[in-house]
């Protein structure tokens, strides 16, 4: 029974967060009179003794103390006697409990944040180094418009541009003090909340003690953001596996994130790309647990609340061992130029073009759209390629096709053309590279701005 | 096979947006000179007859053009000729489907937050129609500490302003206008993106036309958000049927959100609220749908992306039914307020006023908590409440308790205790709600300001 | 409110078991004495009107009344005035609307089985009809070794055998008949529920009437197997995709599954694929939607349950759409069998004979399988095949590699040496068709020994 | 990066069964002649010490070697010497990993529903224990009409029992023996399947190589059938909550499986039965990402299978921990009889015995319904009950009724006239009884039946 119901097992993990939650505590306690300076500092230095035995792999942990919360106040009151016993004055287990976890996921969004826009960089980084590449956009797996590499790969930068949008209202969600809720009502103490929460850090107070000691929201809502970024950075690695693949053969990982066997030294299994993609799954069961768990439960704390942590320490553990190599991955992939652009000569590729071409011809675009068709479909009957065709023959099926057509044909030109804002053209592409490092710049600060008192 | 892949029945309901859509694209088109002021508006004026046309409900809808862009386009060449061939310029499906959903997020995101809004209204009247009112407040399920019925119900108020927080997140990634994202490589008419954005009411544009048409964010985002905001109504309906159970009776809901049975006409089964718990699972059911449908997928277009609209349709008509009618059942709830302070009346509920009564006198908390335990205990075993215990009995458990006691043992006494910021005092409940009203307005403000041209 | 809580939108679809159900109740009412013979003829005369109405679109609904059992009595006692009230006698609409349920999953059961049985059917004539050609098998999406396309194929049969394995099962749990149960209770009227269950063909009965009226467990079930059904047809659509991708370029779908556009003839967009591979979402997501729904749901009937049809009724849909469509399609893709022999041309795919080929000659597997390692990725180095490789070379590694191996590197020999059973092996593929054919026949059985009443 | 993709931190658990599989393995292959009689011996002996190291934990685990099966032919290796480099002939990490896990869901299946059944006895133990105990049934949780308590409680012996039967049947999809499934497409060397089937306790082969390696059916399929298990368990706890509430009053839980605060030693707070609530959220979160990870992936195997096992451990053990404490929980709860009989002292709960009544008096059960409403919702406006309505006013309604109905009004009398089979009538409750008993008896033989060789 002690072993399903305790908590030390996973929350042990919270022991930083619980001992800086209690330090910021007692020092407001005796701010206010509430107990003395000595007992203050007394139990300050016990938690600073504690801290370092936790770190040292020194902390008798004891499993019948149930979590890492009485692990710690009884190993304190061990080591500084009575005045252990007031530090939970004004102070409940449901209020404390909470403190911990919304102070460890405002750190680790902040950790997380920061991975987020070092994988951004790196998509900058390809973005520079590849500009010119060519290879086929797709729709439907099919070869349809040719594109610039870095577009490509810039539309990830976009996506995790979002991601950390919605991490930083994740975080402001969490950057909700709770202390002073006591067990549901609040505390008869005349305790200032205001003053844990700017030396922990926080910029606002729960201002309903039933609420925060019920509220989980701020946990489901990163584990949305956590989703949706898992969900991009599976598209991003069924991408990686397919163009790694002998028939798509754009790319080359490095052999430090792929496996091969002993045996088949030349096979090169995307390991990290697919565990990426097969990890979205642990992600999504985490989010639907958690919603699992808040379905119809009443205010305010109920035991299952505990099963709050276990799916987010494992999500924030799979995104931030994921996170970073994903970047190594991407910056250390080689890539096969000649394939990527001998795939993008399709020369069906150019069909929007020339349609656009009739268009500015005085054509009707609908007009134009069924007209090219019937070109293609005749050229694709015949086995021939578009520039086989003759003028003589293109200009049956108008006469502007009958000029010169050839610049309209190439892969390259296609590019170019789609020079709006927005677009694949190189210079739209420079553009959209000089739009995002402003605005990865301008997410950077945001938790520069607050000050981090961890 | 039609039948299957037409997208026809239900994005028909896209109708409105994507004549919006299509008026500002003939607009801008005009404007940037890619067809002349004439055609621009004949397509106008044949759209807005198209309009007419599908209010009245006299619109051929033609399940062979598979969906109600295309129906709209053919619908606009029979009406004004070849001028509407000319609509489709510079513009692709995959864009313009894109825009028309943004389109009709953003305003039942308005739509929504404005009925969210509403319901908070509701928490505020009650909490203060209801001040005064004592009940306990519970962990567990197990009678803890009494509150105001007042702060009780102001919790739900912070839960649905962080349900708004959110949605107003969620507006935001919906703000991104797609329209010159073509198929997916942008376009090469000379097209101005911003004029489009700014008649529609965007604030920003897709940077990336690969990501304008690829992305599904913003309907993830919102039904995350949905998902929360019903897990939210799933607990408040949780208590609404556990209260107007024959065990609690702390509240009769009106008739008209109940149903009873003609033979059993005093039988009054919550149904509402009973629906409300039970629809909480298709919405997150829907948000699980299209997580799945986004895991792994490469881009840009894929047709598995129509999956996108019926969860989301569904999850919009599920809030929208819902939140009107959850307000207007609390509305009109009687409370049993003879019942409500019959339960509070359990002297063990001050326990924790008592341990910080012997805190107050010296006695450190851990200390106190052991003592009022075993007072508490030695109570219970001799079957008596607290209050009938003599002064000389609690005196051998402390003699700070042989003194007059009585005050702490007053459920509305331990209420008026809890003082501090974000506790159930009345005064800090009138102080909560203060503050709640304001954060309604700040909120309200938000959709106030930017300019909604719908 | 009524439209908020009102069943009819769906539940109409409820009408023929509604009706069977009632025609079977009356029955068994006479046959106990409980109406009389004129009675029920005229009950039973009476519903077959109303099935003739509903049939002929004729039938007056009335959202007043709630839902289809109601419309139905409502209609009834129109018809024949007071015996149409004598029909729920001993009956409750929570058994009723069980037991419309449950036959309403028996009877799609048996479809879905059937549908399965004609698409294991397809796989097995595929398998002839391909017999003897080769392409790569992947692991990783890396080609690993050659195996027969029929082979492949196959693998596919044994889900799908799976699954109606399962569905079988999920029909054994539907095929419980709860009338007899009342609201929640049982009934005092002597009623025979076996005969109600055998004339409905049932051949179980709910042993406990709180069970009958609370269980949900066939509808989740059921759900399950279309969960893993629908996870097995989007791996499937998953290699149709990558198959009829310019870069595999195996298979060509035919026209009728997929779609271009007329202005790109040659594009030939998977769409049924694609929309099979993303309505796996749409069935995951009603799954975890009733799972949510009974999660801390207290006996008996709650009105939460209410959801348990849509979520089924759009599962049951879109399996009975897209079954025969994917036999459809598969029966009339063509193969590129070039493409796919050529593919299976890389020799090192037949690195594990090598390895085999050594400890036939006595070297043990791992310093077999070390040796060959190093064998090809000295050719890789040298940017050789394996075949160009000469004796004194390959003798350098091993001895035996320096004698004659051309028939090692050759795909159909590998393909050709793995003939244990359930191997890729021509001969062991003509076994495995054997065995495929023989366990179709017995699976078939199965739902032709019960009688089916319908 | 090795830390990202290894599994051997999860998959040591599976070591027994590595251990076990290999030595059939090295058994068949000796018979089959493909290793000598010496050598097999040598492996055996060998794997015999590294099974008693692991157990003893002496077994030195290498992080780099990645999984638990190289970590054991490594150290076979070690060992034994060259032979050690024989046991992998014939077999490949993927149809060893498939073994592996399938012979551990065998084994585990098993064992749970072994503690499936134990709590199924407990519930016959307490239906035996309180049989006569009357409580009210509730529909809406609203009182509805009495049952026996024993008959609410045998409502969850059948949901115990459709739960084993689905376990039977995912046990049935895990007895498919892998092995021989090679890499992909099976082996070239003369080895016998069945032989290793028959010796660990298969029944099946899977008749397809391909198949083998990329079927995680059986793991879904488990995950589904645990998601069930849970969603019953959970709707259980809730019922224990809500009736161990002060408001409910009708259980008491030992304090083995409650917990109090040391200051609040009255407060039982419900913990096993929250969790036991709260974690049907991660079962279904395991099966969602489960689920996840399958769609689109095409075959055979893919690293994202590896994540394939943590959920299923998790979901093991959370099976494992809870059934037994769930079991005696419910063995130690103590029933409070009197507030269940005065619950369902609430007269009205005998409205359908009225109407029945006057059913049989000739009138038709519509008619009836009506009167029996009118009559109720009279006697509830005048405030009083029904028996203390007088004859003459309760003549008005209907003659029958101004006749003796005292005995109609008893809930006693109300229970025991439910007697059809499946009602709550004692009579009818006892042959409920005797059918369980009869029902577990036959699916306890099911896994006797087979031996279990482990």
């Amino acid at each position: 029974m002690i072993k399903f119901s305790a908590s030390l097992p996973f929350d042990r993990r919270l022991a930083p967060q619980d001992i800086r939650g209690s330090m910021a505590h007692a020092a407001m306690l005796a701010a206010c009179g509430i107990i003395t300076a000595e007992e203050a500092e007394a139990i300050q230095a016990g938690l600073q003794e504690i801290a370092a035995e936790l770190k040292e792999g020194r902390f008798p942990f004891e499993l019948e103390d149930e979590d890492i919360h009485m692990n710690i106040e009884k190993r304190l009151t061990e080591k500084i006697g009575a005045a252990g016993g007031k530090l939970h004055t004004a102070r409940s287990r449901n209020d404390q409990v909470a403190l911990d976890l919304h102070l460890f996921l405002m750190e680790e969004i902040r950790e997380i944040d920061k991975m987020v826009a070092d994988l951004q960089e790196v998509f900058l980084e390809l973005a520079r180094k590849f500009m010119g590449v060519v290879l086929p956009g797709y729709t439907h797996l099919q070869r349809a418009q040719p594109v610039l590499f870095s577009h490509h790969l810039l539309a990830y930068f976009w996506m995790l541009q979002r991601d950390r949008e919605r991490l930083a209202g994740a975080y402001r969600r969490a950057d909700l003090m709770p202390l002073g809720a006591g067990a549901l009502s609040g505390t008869s103490f005349p305790i200032d909340r205001r003053m844990v929460a700017a030396s922990l850090g926080f910029t606002r107070l729960y201002e309903n003690s039933m609420d925060a000691v019920s509220d989980r929201d701020y946990i489901v809502e990163f584990l949305s953001c956590a989703a949706l970024l898992m969900a991009h950075l599976s598209r991003l690695s069924e991408e990686l596996i397919l163009w790694s693949s002998a028939e798509f053969g754009f790319i080359e990982l490095d052999d430090a994130y792929t496996t091969g066997s002993s045996m088949m030294p030349q096979k090169k299994n995307p390991d990290v790309a697919e565990l990426a993609r097969g990890k979205t799954g642990r992600v999504y069961g985490s989010l639907m647990a958690l919603l699992t768990v808040l379905k119809g439960l009443p205010l305010t704390y109920n035991k299952d609340l505990q099963e709050d942590k276990e799916g987010l320490f494992d999500t924030v553990d799979t995104l931030k061992a994921l996170l970073p190599l994903m970047g190594e991955m991407l910056l250390t992939m080689r890539i096969n130029r000649p394939r990527m652009e001998a795939a993008a000569q399709d020369d069906f590729a150019c069909a929007t073009d020339l349609a656009d071409y009739l268009v500015r011809r005085g054509v009707a675009f609908r007009e134009a759209h069924r007209i090219v068709g019937e070109l293609i479909a005749c050229a694709e009957k015949a086995g021939l390629k578009l520039k086989e065709l003759t003028p003589e023959v293109r200009r049956r099926f108008h006469p502007a096709l009958g000029e010169e057509i050839g610049h309209l044909l190439d892969p390259l030109a296609v590019v170019k053309a789609r020079s709006c804002r927005g677009g694949t053209a190189p210079e739209a592409v420079q553009e959209q590279l000089r739009l995002a490092e402003q605005a990865l710049q301008d997410q950077n600060k945001l938790f520069q701005q607050t000050t981090n008192p961890a």
